[in-house]
């Protein structure tokens, strides 16, 4: 438990020391950790966080991943359109921790700032956090580097405009990142970081949260203060709260980071969080489209009845058919089309 | 006390939490905290330090806080020494935490530096850590900056060989030094850093101890594995067996560094640590003569008798006269000049 003397005791903070906690044994979702099945509505309660209305979903670009609510709640998210529809300066900040190859689950939310990019000239940052993956993966200095040099690639083909995207590789950017992120540790506890991701083994994690609020704020630091979103899996959440609650110390001219956070594309094999620790089939986003095919084919859970009778019965069911939630996400954007192949299913 | 699963159990260990707290209600000697009268030797005894032989005194360029033993015990002394006569690669570090104006007591070790590089060719490394003193005294980010600043130039004047020297400034510098503090990070876990600097209020302090680390192994680290002898004063032993125990969990390609372990010089007011905390006096490196001179005639502890009748009958007494001392200490070269002094005193 934390210190009350410490940063939880903040009359603005949002990090909730029960947030990330298991809850009755239902499903627990750090960002070290997301197991169960996750309930994203009771998921907002813990986090603190709200759904998007009817309203802020008209007024984003449109993009199936917002249309359908795969992002489906968020966090000041008002003052970003705002600022998106006045013309004033705003950016993202969505980033990926190179501990191995970029599969899909990792590249949506990159998607979605591109389109937010080309509708309204969103600035984007990219940090890629290799020392986070040095101390939290057991794998080596040079592992963790070239991860990080193939994951860029798979950042730049995803194509932001070269002129309004900056990439941040935290170690060969440590320049900028280190000093703010010593000024950020300055208001962040022990306690806090226990509180918030649990008890962490060496030093080094424990600052990482630090930084980790660096890169949210680095749009600002870099050009001034503006609404900022961060697209994130919801599991992430945690990241954007440590950083709220140490920008609301007023430690640099900030405004706290806004959220949009989105739910899990499910693994190939079933309903949970796609995994990216090697053992489980995953599409990789540097796979041909003959290895993608081959992949689907042999490790896709389709139909999701337990029997065939049962599913020549009743159907399939597209509310679990990989192949369908797959398309639904991202993958096709037009919802009649999209509809003709959820009948296909049943 | 630290988890015995924790880097306290490494067989290598040096950092034994019992070595920096108070033994008994005699004396605390920790990096942030000197009280009491300090017993030299018994401090060897808890950190683990041997004092230096006559030997060694003689193999070290000749100085007079060698001869006289100011700088009186170290670490792997033997290898550095050897490295010497031998005009092998060899390096000291020894720096500053820019956190207010430098005074005589922070400038012995790199007097002594700048004497071993002059004789023996040693390239002398000076970390400025400013991430440190921002995160450990309550100063903004601005102040220690102007202190970094003039720090600097009280370094560049002692007049170190520019080929040879290589300055170092935490933030400035964090290109270079924040990729290898996080690999060291890696190895420094909560609990070791809590046994021996105690409970540290910020993440930012508990991974300090990394960049400290990385300060002393820099030299190798650039120019490859090379006998590095660090010369500070006692107080600031734990950084460098911090140090020595990650350089030995073999995270990256260097040998231990060694240290020169050094008295204090004692406060014009008198006995006890010099104090840069502002309220007691001290004689700063920008001071001109005359300024000098006025602190020394209005501040310093002089005679060492109770009264006046006292000292008239016995004399003073030069091991606590602070004039006499300052000369002892660096500033009278001359050993002869320096008994006739001693005599003038009693």
């Amino acid at each position: 438990m934390p210190n009350p003397t410490d940063a939880t005791d903040s009359t603005d903070t949002e990090t909730n020391p029960e947030a990330s906690t298991t809850d009755a044994d239902e499903f627990t979702v750090t960002p070290y950790a997301v197991s169960g099945e996750v309930d994203y509505e009771k998921l907002l309660e813990r986090f603190g966080a709200t759904s998007l209305t009817d309203d802020q979903l008209d007024r984003f670009p449109d993009h199936p991943m917002i249309r359908r609510r795969t992002f489906y709640a968020g966090r000041d998210v008002n003052e970003y359109l705002e600022a998106a529809e006045s013309d004033d300066p705003h950016a993202i900040v969505t980033g990926r921790g190179p501990s191995g190859p970029m599969h899909l689950g990792h590249v949506l939310s990159l998607y979605l700032a591109r389109r937010f990019q080309r509708e309204t000239g969103a600035t984007v940052y990219v940090p890629l956090s290799d020392d986070e993956k040095y101390l939290a993966k057991d794998q080596s200095f040079a592992s963790i580097g070239g991860h990080t040099r193939d994951n860029l690639r798979d950042v730049l083909a995803v194509g932001f405009d070269p002129e309004n995207t900056r990439i941040v590789i935290d170690t060969a950017d440590a320049d900028v990142i280190y000093p703010i992120a010593v000024r950020l540790a300055n208001y962040l506890t022990p306690a806090t970081v226990e509180a918030i991701y649990g008890q962490q083994d060496t030093v080094g994690l424990q600052f990482y949260p630090a930084v980790q609020a660096t890169h949210l704020l680095l749009p600002q630091l870099v050009a001034g203060r503006q609404p900022t979103l961060v697209p994130i899996a919801v599991d992430q959440d945690p990241h954007v709260r440590v950083c709220r609650d140490v920008a609301a110390k007023e430690a640099l001219p900030v405004e706290k980071p806004g959220a949009l956070l989105g739910r899990f594309l499910p693994s190939l094999e079933g309903p949970g969080k796609m995994s990216s620790s090697g053992d489980a089939p995953s599409i990789e986003l540097t796979d041909d489209p003959e290895t993608v095919a081959a992949t689907v084919n042999e490790h896709a859970y389709t139909g999701g009845r337990a029997t065939l009778e049962e599913h020549r019965e009743k159907g399939g069911d597209p509310s679990v058919d990989i192949p369908f939630q797959y398309l639904r996400f991202c993958f096709e954007d037009d919802d009649e089309a999209l509809e003709l192949l959820r009948c296909e299913v049943i």
